[in-house]
């Protein structure tokens, strides 16, 4: 198998920390230079579908996109440690809590960084500073969500390490790029946040 | 088990339409008026976490937000006919785009009518006019996207109906708060909208 991934960007960097802790080490990584273009070429759109990174191709020519998607396909491969739930009940508690971090966490600060970092316009047809701002907002409104939920929890979306805690950790660490960090008076926030970017596993994709 | 939902709100829709498919009938479905903001009164977000529906409460008492989450979940209790995907290939395709559908198409659309329709202003903290720009863009990118996938297709990510055409169906009707329809020329996204609109289980929660 390959995955198509780039450097510093945040959906492949999910992918590279979940082959990191399940020890998946039978993937080539093939580099996109997202900054030269490289995600909209016409080979690789024909490959893909869409211009956009992470992708990983199948040994039968599948190519998958989107990040949980690719997650969920390696955790069927390899399934331990698990990062998706054990059951019914538990998977459908961590995807909420992914989705939950993606949507209203990962994504604004994404939209944020993208319409707000100079160096970055060239990935945007067109920075709208009032999308920088009102996703900034919707990001912080969610860190004081989780803050509060994280009160008497290690973890966001289990008694382990899940997903949703390498989105929200790779979602997170992207709002660096505009040298953002969480308001210090989250302080369950801070403590889950620093024990995750301290796994060995945080480092791939970096 | 109890499904909190809102009438003409496509989240719930969306779980209202795999219930229909399945022919669940053991799920209490309490109705919830977000024009009301009942959603954010504290006993609703002390149930759920988060001021959002559609919910599921299980009969021990767990809470699952997440339209898609619940979805998967009702799909494991019920797997007739299959919506996600039957082995783990074909569940990372159908998961792919039902990902791209709610990420480029149905999530811009309901930014667009949020952000543009008078009504709905109550919903947002302010409405941002260049947001209701943006996504109306982005969503008509994709759309054109889709047509093409959609020239030799029946439907969108499988050789059945799945997650993916639910989600993008309720994203597309969603505009019609703004009398919004897509391109005309777009005939092979108009083939399919048509056929998927026409199914029985289209209905509910309409």
């Amino acid at each position: 198998m390959k995955l198509y991934a780039s450097h510093r960007a945040p959906n492949p960097r999910r992918v590279l920390w979940v082959m990191a802790e399940k020890g998946i080490a039978d993937v080539e990584v093939v580099q996109i230079d997202i900054m030269a273009g490289e995600h909209r070429t016409p080979d690789y759109r024909a490959r893909v579908g869409v211009p956009h990174v992470p992708a990983l191709e199948l040994d039968d020519g599948t190519v998958i996109s989107e990040s949980v998607a690719i997650c969920r396909y390696l955790e069927a491969l390899h399934p331990s440690p698990n990062l998706f739930g054990h059951d019914a009940r538990e998977q459908a508690v961590v995807e909420m809590w992914t989705r939950r971090c993606e949507f209203y966490l990962a994504n604004p600060i994404m939209l944020n960084v993208r319409h707000s970092h100079p160096a970055l316009a060239a990935l945007e047809a067109v920075q709208v500073p009032q999308l920088a701002d009102y996703n900034r907002a919707a990001a912080e409104r969610f860190m004081k969500t989780l803050d509060r939920h994280l009160a008497d929890r290690e973890f966001i979306a289990a008694d382990r390490f899940t997903m949703a805690d390498v989105v929200s950790v790779v979602g997170l660490d992207f709002a660096r790029l505009v040298r953002y960090r969480p308001p210090e008076e989250l302080t369950n926030l801070a403590r889950w946040y620093e024990a995750a970017r301290a796994r060995p596993a945080a480092q791939a994709g970096v």
